[in-house]
């Protein structure tokens, strides 16, 4: 079975007008949710680390890093906003796997900025990206991730190229070997969770993959089967590899249909339990005092991954249940600055923090939470969160994306900026030249 | 077994003072090999195209293309140098695994051109990168080269890395962050040999592990356990990973002791074939007229590899033994020259190439030959290669590697040129700044 030449022939062939507008407008909601985050960690310290060691070899200002002032070359670029895309681990997930945005639209924004590519292109090459990023990822999943791969990264790669594939117009053979290319340079580890070689994973999947289509347009070859034989992507890097599942249905079935984006600032497990106070609080107007203790019953994954009872630090507390269940209950949201060291500390939040107690009830699933609250007065409140605000059941409203971009980008953009990049956003397919987005996110 | 972290130590503490004169000498040899494969190839297509693809987003002049023109900043200087280094398959072999130069020299010499190295300093961290490369590749191999890794890409990475960390000065944590950037980047799939990606390794090898060590430089983090950990580099990408490999006896085994440079420019198994068709031809002042037939004992691996009886192309005379042995009794050399298009089909060679004839002999090993020559007096002259030209037990001599040096860089560099790189690179050792190698491979 030619996996890789089927793949690309698809993606070659793959046309705009054959996009139904649903998975169309996923692409805008996924873009405006990408360039919240990218904009959002624009200052951290793992993007200041990063440009300070390549700034001095980067060329030509072609690309706009976004929510700063540099522009360098879109190599740099993509390497750059990929990797603030993934900083604060609030980026979008596909439902099985796989940050879907991070490693792509950085390569194509930085290409659109270059060589002037209208928003329907744009559009176009995402979900074709997207797709083939997904299904390469889904055909070695989850046992690829098991094994230790962070496969935001190693199929990340393939997004890229592809994505950026389409925007070059390369042909059929041209778009085999940029898979090709991007397969020999997959590459990521897990054991690098913790540190900020998780966020250059995506961030080097968008320069890379920018780099295999670039390469690719250039004739520079590959095997043409990069993804399947034998000493190749699917067989080298998993124990598992269902080559089927990547171009089975094309055309018919949307991963980008599956994406799904986070609302709080903190990990998976711990989003079904800050839903759930936040509609306590909203509800009965809460507040600290009113509280005499919290008990939750959530899945044992919690247990393993969020149990960190006295968190020290802003990245602690996103690994605490404890204290993400205070913030939810004190200010009714739970986004970058409620995971503030400053926060962590605050003697208010900290009080509350030691009400919560969790209890592990193996029927609770991962993103679920059951939430009972005991108040001074002696009465009861009780609230279970079947399906957390983000997933697919209750996805987030294009309202609460602008809310949560607006979170994000405080204190980067203005307000006139802020309200311009979600108007182009929402816009995005009429664009005439979709670079004006990148642009738009441009500080002094 | 912290390896990552003690590795580390091991390169922050090494000394110049402490590299034995033999060590040293065999890093001028590499540095003259390397040069000379790097300049040979620098006109390939693999190289134009290249070129052609990265240039428009490369930045500064900051280093040298070896045989071209162009300057570029560091990091596309190496990636370019490391391609070319390795189109040839001419580069140099480590006894039991990796090309051991291709992924650390063009790496250390950009950094040398830009930042003004001494030679002493640049044959330290070489010495020390590939001793880094070598160990990390062997406590993985072969089980990693077998599964489909091209090992001269995933441990390259490592050497670039811990060498430009030495360069750097990189305090021990930064260079346990280095070696963990590295491994997070390791990549390169053996399914693209015969594709211009093969050469691709070296090249993204160099450029990634020098980004390493400078993102390092600026405390980008990574794990301090890249190398052993659970989902490190040696579990998720090997079978078989011998972590103590890494460490044992640094400071007294020298990897680099055990480098080997290919006098002729094809695949391993074919040299003692051509080594010793050129000694039979010198020694009886052969002429094709007057041979009437030569058979051929070699090892079986000779048949898997290398026994196209009807070669069309330069590269697929690469994968002839009997193009080989003609042009080793034709001309008395093997070089590029000798796998030209226009050499595999000159009618002189090909009558030759036809008297001659192979049988497997499980007795002789994959360097060895064993060969028979008919002459058309009815004479018959023998001759066993055991020891290859090139191989540990008979090593090229520093004339026979000028020699080689000579034919790779004719028509590129001007005889002057060629005469002082050849120079340069003898008294690296003594360079106030090792740039100025760079600089004397610079064409017009």
């Amino acid at each position: 079975m030619e996996v890789t030449k089927t793949l690309a022939r698809y993606i070659v062939q793959s046309r705009y007008e054959d996009i139904p507008a649903d998975v169309r407008h996923e692409a805008a909601r996924a873009l405006l949710n990408w360039c919240g985050c990218a904009i959002g960690a624009s200052r951290h310290e793992t993007i200041e680390n990063a440009l300070a060691a390549v700034l001095p070899f980067a060329g030509q200002a072609q690309a706009q890093i976004l929510g700063r002032r540099e522009r360098t070359d879109i190599l740099h670029a993509a390497l750059i906003n990929g990797i603030s895309s993934h900083v604060f681990d609030f980026d979008d997930t596909h439902a099985r796997a796989v940050h879907p945005s991070a490693p792509v639209y950085p390569a194509l924004l930085a290409l659109a900025e270059w060589k002037g590519i209208s928003g329907a292109d744009l559009v176009n090459a995402f979900v074709v990206g997207v797709e083939a990023e997904l299904r390469v990822g889904l055909s070695v999943f989850p046992e690829h991730y098991m094994i230790g791969w962070h496969i935001t990264g190693t199929a990340g790669v393939f997004g890229a190229a592809a994505g950026v594939g389409k925007l070059l117009g390369l042909n059929e053979q041209q778009m085999a070997w940029a898979l090709g290319i991007a397969a020999t340079q997959s590459s990521g580890l897990r054991e690098m969770f913790g540190s900020m070689c998780k966020s250059l994973h995506p961030g080097r999947a968008a320069q890379n993959g920018l780099t295999a289509a670039l390469l690719a347009s250039k004739n520079f070859t590959s095997s043409e089967q990069g993804i399947e034989a034998k000493r190749g992507f699917g067989q080298v890097m998993s124990t598992k590899f269902a080559p089927s599942v990547i171009t089975a249905e094309w055309g018919k079935r949307w991963e980008l249909s599956s994406n799904m984006y986070k609302p709080f600032a903190c990990g998976l497990v711990v989003q079904g339990t800050i839903d759930g106070c936040i509609q306590l609080r909203n509800e009965y107007k809460l507040v600290p005092d009113m509280i005499e203790s919290v008990d939750l019953k959530v899945s044992p994954i919690v247990f393993e991954l969020t149990a960190k009872e006295n968190p020290q630090t802003g990245l602690e507390g996103k690994f605490s249940v404890f204290h993400a269940a205070a913030v939810a209950l004190r200010f009714g949201r739970a986004g970058e600055a409620e995971f503030s060291d400053a926060s962590v500390l605050d003697p208010v939040t900290v009080a509350l923090r030691r009400k919560v107690r969790i209890e592990q009830d193996v029927s609770i699933g991962r993103v679920q939470s059951r939430i009972s609250i005991k108040l001074k007065d002696g009465s009861r409140l009780e609230r279970y969160v079947e399906h957390a605000l983000g997933t697919l059941e209750r996805p987030m409203t294009d309202a609460d994306l602008e809310e949560k971009f607006r979170g994000l980008v405080e204190g980067i953009l203005t307000d006139r900026q802020s309200r311009e990049v979600i108007r182009l956003c929402w816009h995005v397919e009429k664009l005439a030249d979709a670079g004006v987005i990148a642009r738009a996110a441009a500080t002094d």
